[in-house]
């Protein structure tokens, strides 16, 4: 067998579907050729007379595949440090709303942003999850809510997958909320996404998914609905905000059109986790938001289990209800908060995260054929990435064997 | 003026005590001379033909004292991730503690660690501490439980500030858990503490301070007045694990004896509270502990502030209730969990994390004589420190003017 690459003397966790756990493969080797997995498993099943043209002894380290983000909002405009602190100090939301204060405000400064800008304040929050070995990313517009700036912000997170070695998946969110000049009719803000920004974006070819929020203070399912339609039309799959403030039923919406993932579902019912587990939607958990918000309510994860639907966990990187840029902390806040085990954490930036995005054919796993992404880890025990709170033992990171 | 290094075109948090909230100083200056402070405040204020054999243009970041983590584990054997893996699969904690988990496990690796094993392991912990701007930090021991692993513990914390650039602060807890040898005779461990171990570590010079744990699950109000009596005796000042899982009257007691800090304090009460303002005891909160147990019982925030108390935030780092190496992330906690304002967030890592350690006198604000220990920031506003999660918005750290 001709490598480019070789890495040996590894241990594995593959997350290959089928094995049981973490598929955790001892005195281990992973070799490359043109930047895909050539060979991985037990360095003793190796070909006899592979050679590749450069090998790295990892020296009993732990390699899982590189990490995976799977719902990010990391491109936009401004912070929201100064609202955060003026919540502390007791200001009401509805005085700091009158101040020019939550999501339009994120909203104003993104329109505000040349592309330049927000490429460059994205890759601050960016490099801090490719340091803990993140090698696939979703990015979600959401925050211009005009087809110009939809569009900037859409170009602006296909540019960081070429600034650094990243792959980026990039997701239209317009409905996300409804902005000013909108003057509260989100029926005709639907209509505008469909028939303007939807076909635009779709024909730039800058959305890999199409995504929406439904909630009482978003968009009721029926104009959820309309909007998935329209996606359709344009051949783009589908996510969802779902459930998260309270039980629209937007899980089993999701389910209903086939979306990739439903994300949040603190408030899913049995019977959402049951209509996500039939169609192959993941449960998106995104334990950042729910510490930040200090919610009570927790996602349905025994229902999840029961039903077999897929579990992925993800940052939710946002500046006001998840201003959170470590996939390791959210692993330990899924096993602290959510009781997630260690092996649904790992599952769930890995390979889950890699189906909610509908790549599972290309990455989120140690197996021949995929992308080459790797994360090798100075760990005694996979248990530890869970585990240490603000503690990142990434030794090196592989994407697409380089 | 002569100086050796100046800090120019900065803006200050000086923490200074009696200015209003963080004591902001725009379009400053530092300037250091033997690592001490000899000027801080507006640029303009820097004496006519001062001269400085270095300058560093701060090109408008900000300065805070470099940060300090007064209540730290760093030093132990081992760690504890099997443990956590095994409770969240659901093992019983009685199962767990039988298969030889749970503290004891950690006292059985300690015990078997030489010094530099200690010193290399806490290393690791210590360095992402470091790279978050801590310039001081408290190490406690108490996992080794006699008088020798103790004495080495103390030797090992004190190497890690030989080691790297930082102030170490040590802290004699002999009084942490009863070992296994002991046979469940708390009074007999107590004695054994008085008479054998802590003469012998003060006799060493190896602790700052000696600290306790009185709970339910650990040593009684008498027995902790007993072991202070003699850390009294022997000129240590104490501190105090307090009232985090039940009211044992652990803060008044610590008050009592002049302590300088009683930690934890979930369930501490109004009568605490007011005997910490008036002794000048502080209160050191743990929010990482206080996430990891899933606590619901919030220290009583609203009492301090009515009382005066002052209020320290320290990650408690330690294998097995908060393995949390963030002080930037305990200070989100902070004001997430516990809902303490951006200013005491920071006040509480700088200001009162120093009295904490009873050296205010020497850092944790910018004031002239004080040590240049400094932390520089990539941020726009001091809300930023706590408002992210799981980011670090260091540009460098200072300490000794170094
Ligand atoms: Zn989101
Ligand atoms: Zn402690």
């Amino acid at each position: 067998m001709e490598l480019d690459k070789v890495w040996t003397n590894a241990r594995l966790a593959t997350l290959a579907e089928g094995e049981p756990g973490l598929g955790i493969v001892e005195n281990a080797a992973i070799g490359a050729k043109d930047g895909r997995i050539a060979f991985v498993g037990a360095a003793a099943g190796l070909p006899t007379g592979s050679r590749a043209a450069e090998t790295i002894d990892c020296e009993g380290r732990w390699i899982t595949p590189g990490l995976i983000d799977c719902h990010t909002h990391l491109v936009y405009g401004g912070d929201r440090a100064h609202e955060f602190e003026m919540r502390l100090n007791g200001v009401a939301y509805e005085e700091i709303a009158r101040a020019g204060g939550g999501i339009v405000s994120t909203v104003r400064a993104t329109r505000a942003a040349s592309e330049d800008d927000l490429v460059a304040t994205a890759l601050l929050r960016l490099d801090h999850l490719l340091a803990e070995g993140v090698t696939t990313v979703e990015v979600k517009s959401g925050y211009g809510l005009d087809r110009e700036t939809e569009m900037r912000a859409l170009a602006a997170a296909r540019r960081l997958g070429r600034e650094r070695p990243v792959s980026v998946a990039t997701t239209f969110l317009g409905a996300h909320a409804l902005p000013p000049e909108a003057n509260g009719d989100r029926d005709a803000f639907i209509d505008l996404l469909c028939r303007d920004m939807l076909p635009a974006i779709a024909e730039a070819g800058l959305a890999d998914a199409v995504d929406a929020f439904c909630e009482g203070i978003a968009f009721s399912p029926e104009q959820t609905a309309r909007y998935f339609d329209a996606a359709r039309a344009f051949g783009l799959p589908v996510k969802l905000h779902a459930d998260q403030l309270s039980n629209l039923r937007g899980a089993k919406l999701a389910a209903e059109y086939g979306a990739l993932s439903a994300d949040h579902l603190e408030h899913t019912d049995e019977e959402g986790a049951a209509a996500m587990a039939k169609a192959g939607t993941v449960a998106v958990l995104l334990p950042g938001a729910f510490y930040t918000l200090r919610e009570t309510q927790h996602p349905p994860v025994a229902a999840f289990r029961r039903h077999g639907t897929h579990i992925a966990l993800a940052t939710d990187s946002n500046p006001g209800t998840s201003p959170l840029t470590s996939l390791l902390l959210t692993m330990n806040m899924g096993a602290t908060l959510f009781r997630l085990t260690v092996d649904e954490c790992i599952a769930g930036v890995t390979r889950e995260a890699a189906r909610a995005l509908g790549r599972l054919h290309e990455v989120g796993t140690l197996e021949v054929g995929k992308s080459c992404d790797l994360a090798i880890w100075n760990i005694e025990r996979p248990a530890e990435l869970v585990y240490r709170i603000g503690f990142n033992p990434l030794h090196s990171r592989v994407w697409r064997a380089l």
